[in-house]
């Protein structure tokens, strides 16, 4: 009986592993190192072996294993080639043939911000939900969209980049997308940084935050915000504002059921969701009931749970 | 053999009808008035017997007829139901189950320019591929929004309503949804005239406009754009403007195959296209390829063939 998957997620220093049930319980989880040299050429043997290994110490035969599925931390395109992936060294590759033809079992792949967004539709945040949009606010913002329990990679692995969308054509810094006035300018725990960093200058605002703008963090910023600080409230609103506005152009495009935030600065909860609420309720009047939006519940295992997921598809 | 199928566009003034084969020719057009009296409740009765009329006069039996569409101007939820249409006077109606209830062939709905949209995927700008984002530039700006070959309308039916995402929310003006800012106050037909009148207001530049004010019309603010009038080509590139972001947005959401131009304002033709393409791109930065944009094919008629096209399903 196939009752076992593995769920791997990728990451740029280490990837992660997880022996789940099909019915989603994770048994296990472990990380191994990414070996970058040599344009990444050893990640997958390396994924290969520690799933193998696994297998052996938990007397596990292929005959046990439905599959596996992997996000990559890059644009998947639809047929499973990885054109680029700058984080790993690859071009022109296809993780999940390559894995499937060393273990012996299918395996699935897709990029990292949408199968973390599927995991949270299986067990998570989206939990009961088909039509979910997951966005993580961390270093920089990504988005996974799931409509009818299936990931909308698009052609060109666009799908679901919300980080990018322009919400301020009036910005004047640069993006590390090359672009001015994307939402990972605000929004992620760079993003609120940055601009927390820019009222302290812009102003003599009395701040709690003054002097500490050499080591200052997102958790700096919504702390500061929680006990009343004005300025680190500005900082928060500004956040809000433009999360709001980037999550009512998605609901004009495709109407979700839910909207689930991760990520790092997710973890501000309910100061955070009180304020992505307001704007995005000001910007969707369109109809009275809109998109719920829920904190996600999976944290850094969203991977590779949904990459657990794809495995039983 | 079931060879034929009805098409169906309901308006405020009048519904378009069509006789197409399954093929996707079509056969006959014809329109009866919109009856909006008594709530509206007489507008399908009409479209039945209008129908059967036909089926007489080309000698059609119901074992000739696969079924029909029916394209609403309003939001149609995904079980059917038509919670409110203004524009026909209906409350929570199921029109595709009269319909089919009358005719003894099975109904499909859905809103007017998500059928559009099925139209030009199945006959127009958008055939041969499966992932099509349909932008109708008339006297508003509507959308409809098609993923694997299906339309896209959302719980709450706000799926494909471009029209409405705020693109400026700086924007002094209301919206006639009420918001501030949204994409039809700059690239509808009401909208480029709006931006012509207001540049006419706020500057002295020379224009061939001047004193038209009172009968503006969108074809004027074209073409005089085409013969290289500054304010004209102010007003065209600041629609191009907007309408490449709010594209920008869609891509960076779905990632779609093709963006389809319809509506009377699409009739400018090379001029429009070249202003949204130049913005499309500038805010699509993130992949070297992008959506193709290409020019709705089927005018008035798309319609009714999304309808038909419907009907096949």
């Amino acid at each position: 009986m196939k009752n076992y998957c593995f769920g791997v997620d990728i990451g740029g220093t280490s990837v992660k592993l997880g022996l789940f049930t099909i019915q989603g319980e994770l048994l296990e989880k472990w990380e191994i190192k990414t070996r970058k040299d040599n344009s990444g050429a050893y990640i997958i043997g390396d994924i290969a072996t520690s799933i193998q290994n696994k297998m052996k110490e938990r007397k596990l035969t292929i005959d046990d294993v439905l599959g596996a599925g992997m996000g990559v931390p890059g644009p998947v395109m639809e047929n499973g080639t990885v054109s680029v992936c700058v984080n790993l060294g690859w071009v022109n590759k296809k993780p999940a043939e390559e894995l499937s033809a060393l273990l012996g079992v299918p395996v699935k792949c897709s990029n990292d911000a949408n199968s973390a967004a599927y995991g949270e539709m299986w067990i998570g945040g989206g939990k009961g939900y088909s039509d979910v949009v997951a966005i993580t606010l961390g270093t920089g913002v990504g988005g996974g969209v799931i409509l009818d329990g299936k990931i909308v990679a698009g052609n060109r692995g666009l799908g679901g980049e919300l980080g990018h969308i322009v919400v301020n054509p009036n910005e004047k810094d640069i993006c590390n997308c090359g672009n001015k006035g994307c939402l990972e300018q605000y929004a992620s725990a760079t993003g609120v940084v940055r601009v927390a960093k820019q009222k302290l200058r812009a102003s003599n605002m009395p701040s709690v935050l003054r002097g500490k703008e050499s080591h200052l963090s997102a958790k700096m910023v919504f702390d500061a915000a929680k006990i009343g600080d004005e300025l680190a409230l500005e900082a928060v609103d500004q956040l809000g504002y433009y999360l709001g506005l980037a999550m009512s152009f998605v609901t004009l495009t495709i109407d979700p059921d839910v909207f689930v935030i991760g990520g790092g600065v997710s973890k501000a909860g309910g100061i955070l969701l009180q304020v992505i609420v307001k704007y995005y309720e000001k910007f969707t009047i369109l109809s009275p009931t809109r998109a719920k939006i829920a904190l996600a519940q999976l944290g850094n295992d969203a991977g590779i749970y949904g990459a657990a997921r794809m495995a039983l598809e």
